[in-house]
């Protein structure tokens, strides 16, 4: 069922990148939203009015958009320390154990990045820069179909390696227990019960309840994404997170079964995923297509799989290798998968991806819960100017400029008619008076 | 003529930060908008309108905001080589020198910046990340009454640094000699005549003349700051600025007349511009305040300096240092001065400060020009959160996962539990399959 294209036409469709998602609404958004919020109210309007009552009357906007979007009455907005106690102990042994083996790796992944922290004697005194932890970090964990406790390990690990201070998360109403259970492995206390954009607007503004914080990661709905793009200035994101994608670039020394296996795997995330195969080998082409037909209907969530990789998979067959790189390049996939037989050579071609799998070993899959580095990646293209969320994401750099006497009084005439040519003459007198001296 | 304050009420004033700057708009720029774009229009509104008509219409839509906004007729959105390259010749050899040193300095600095490139093999196989610099980086430089070749430097040699492939500039039309000077210094060939959010359209969607970039730096007025939070996203943003501030920290062995001179040198910025002294010896308060009504007769931008010192300027007076460092690390100011006996130990008390200048040779005015790092630098409390503009922002991390075949068998197993808790069953027959081979 997944269709086979040529390099044109797959560049003029799956892989053609819509750079203005958040322009053009989806036509189930538009209407869902002008029944609750009234005929010509667009999503970007609406997000604006929860901001701003959210901003207006805290808590109480908490409940009311609650009840509204959610169609549930909340009483407490905080979730309670045995609410999330309970949900732990009721974890079986076995899989509290895969959380802990993910948790750990994750860990040590992160606890391995360098921090820029550095100084110089080279120019005069000491210049440098010296890194600290943001302090407070709000997390957003969406609900919906499929809860994913691992996301909130993913994320908020790495900044517990980073150091921050105060972590809290919001996620929507009747949280899964496994979301509360990963919260209790990471020690978290702080975890409230909002979702959608009043969840963002709780954490950057603040509440009575939910602190405000100075930076929010996480990905969610489209209402989501709209509220953390308005929000951003007032506090940080990490990014604005789109639909999900994998590309794998195959070639014949490539397991047919084991990459339709990745790429059905990746299209059950949801109807707009997108799983895309580069191939310079027909044959492979071929019985990757007739495995997928095999595999998919043993699979419990084969509709989903069906529209996702209808409407954004596909298979490219490439001139070479080569070629299959440089598509993957300009398209700056989230996950790149390199199930060739030299995948050094071709991560070589590569430079926008989020993360790059280096041969079948390294499955997407082993990466989304057990590898170590953080399964949320830059989306849409974003890779070709944004990072996996890592410890960077959670510190902020401070300029150090401690001249020397020396230096100071040299680099003064030069700063003054600097200041001169730019009409600003104030600045221009402060560097005088240091050279009069 | 500049304030004193207690601690209390400074913090209801001057020290008291407005982190909703983008929903709240200044009346005088409600007014221009709704002139220019009919009654009702908001800046927020007008800025959709902007961008939209650039991304349908490219060119043309520059030509004629342009028109109509900075009132100019373009013929040539792309300035010339000879036009440069004249600029670059009209410049005096001294000043030529200065630009220079400042341009030498600034490349010294952030050449010494370590990226985050690393691998671990503790973890089975290779695990790490890899650095590369992004493809295509533009850059704002504004126009206005005080032209600011300085920012031009610290914008695009940090780019250079990264290995950045493409710098472009967009500056409004008739820009200063220095700015195309600076240009040519740093070799940049392409200098786009646009402005306001129509520069800021052009370079996020890319027109006939004006390439698509892949990340925007530089500041500029409201409308320039709106649109790059909107076009965030589609490409990257170093940030939203907002007005400049200073905060200076000083003790009684610092030097009245100096301190007079940096606080007034920051007034002169604009008139949103703010310079706080906090000093808890009171003679310092009054002779700085004595020194800034001396110093200002003789400026020529005092107008701006009094609107700015009364409005957003004033000295705090703190009962001890420590609460002075405890008030700024609150505040987050963009630049933090410290002209106290013992530099280190009041930094030892600052978590968020985009730049720290140590001691009274390290005046900020050596910053904006020839120190070195960087002086575009997180405003609005932003330093919570951000960092000043360095190497990290022109380059991105791919995250590296190559495990060795032992680790990707221990893996699985537990991979495929956490993916069935998630009911991403798909996720788990892809583990599987690894399993059973």
């Amino acid at each position: 069922m997944i269709k086979t294209y040529d390099v044109k036409s797959a560049q003029e469709t799956i892989l053609k990148r819509n750079y203005n998602h958040l322009l053009e609404y989806p036509e189930n958004l538009i209407k869902s939203t002008e029944k609750l919020f009234g005929i010509g109210v667009s999503p970007d309007k609406a997000v604006d009015i929860i901001l701003r009552s959210v901003r207006e009357n805290g808590d109480r906007a908490i409940a009311e958009w609650t009840k509204l979007l959610d169609g549930i009455n909340i009483t407490d907005i905080r979730i309670s320390a045995e609410l999330i106690e309970n949900a732990y102990r009721s974890l079986s042994p076995s899989l509290l154990d895969v959380f802990k083996l993910s948790a750990s790796r994750i860990k040590l992944f992160h606890e391995q990045q360098p921090l820029p922290n550095w100084e110089t004697t080279t120019l005069g005194g000491i210049l440098g820069q010296r890194t600290t932890p943001i302090e407070r970090v709000g997390v957003y964990v969406p609900g919906g179909t499929a809860p994913l406790p691992s996301s909130l390990l993913m994320s908020v690990i790495p900044a517990q390696v980073a150091g921050v201070n105060q972590i809290i998360i919001c996620t929507p109403p009747n949280p899964d227990k496994s979301i509360l259970a990963a919260a209790a492995i990471c020690n978290i206390k702080d975890v409230f019960l909002a979702g959608g954009a009043q969840a963002v607007a709780a954490m950057a503004y603040g509440t009575k309840t939910i602190p405000k914080v100075d930076k929010i990661v996480g990905a969610g709905n489209l209402y989501v994404t709209l509220a953390k793009q308005k929000v951003y200035g007032t506090v940080g994101i990490e990014g604005l997170a789109g639909p999900t994608e994998t590309m794998v670039i195959a070639d014949k020394t490539a397991n047919p079964a084991w990459v339709a296996s990745d790429l059905l795997a990746q299209a059950e995330h949801d109807y707009l995923a997108s799983a895309i195969l580069l191939t310079p080998d027909a044959d492979i082409a071929r019985t990757v297509a007739a495995e997928i037909d095999n595999q998919l209907a043993k699979l419990s969530r084969s509709e989903m799989i069906e529209t996702s990789l209808q409407n954004r998979g596909g298979i490219v067959l490439t001139p070479d290798l080569r070629s299959a790189a440089m598509l993957a390049d300009d398209y700056g996939p989230e996950h790149l998968c390199l199930s060739v037989e030299k995948p050094e050579e071709v991560a070589g071609w590569i430079n926008n991806a989020g993360g790059i799998f280096f041969g079948e070993n390294s499955y997407e899959v082993l990466g989304d819960y057990m590898a170590g580095p953080s399964h949320i990646m830059p989306t849409g293209g974003t890779a070709r100017f944004s990072s996996p969320l890592n410890v960077l994401d959670f510190v902020k750099i401070s300029s150090v400029i401690s001249l020397d006497p020396e230096t100071s009084l040299e680099l003064s005439p030069p700063a003054a008619k600097f200041a001169q040519t730019e009409s600003l003459t104030g600045h221009a007198a402060a560097a005088n008076y240091r050279i009069k001296q």
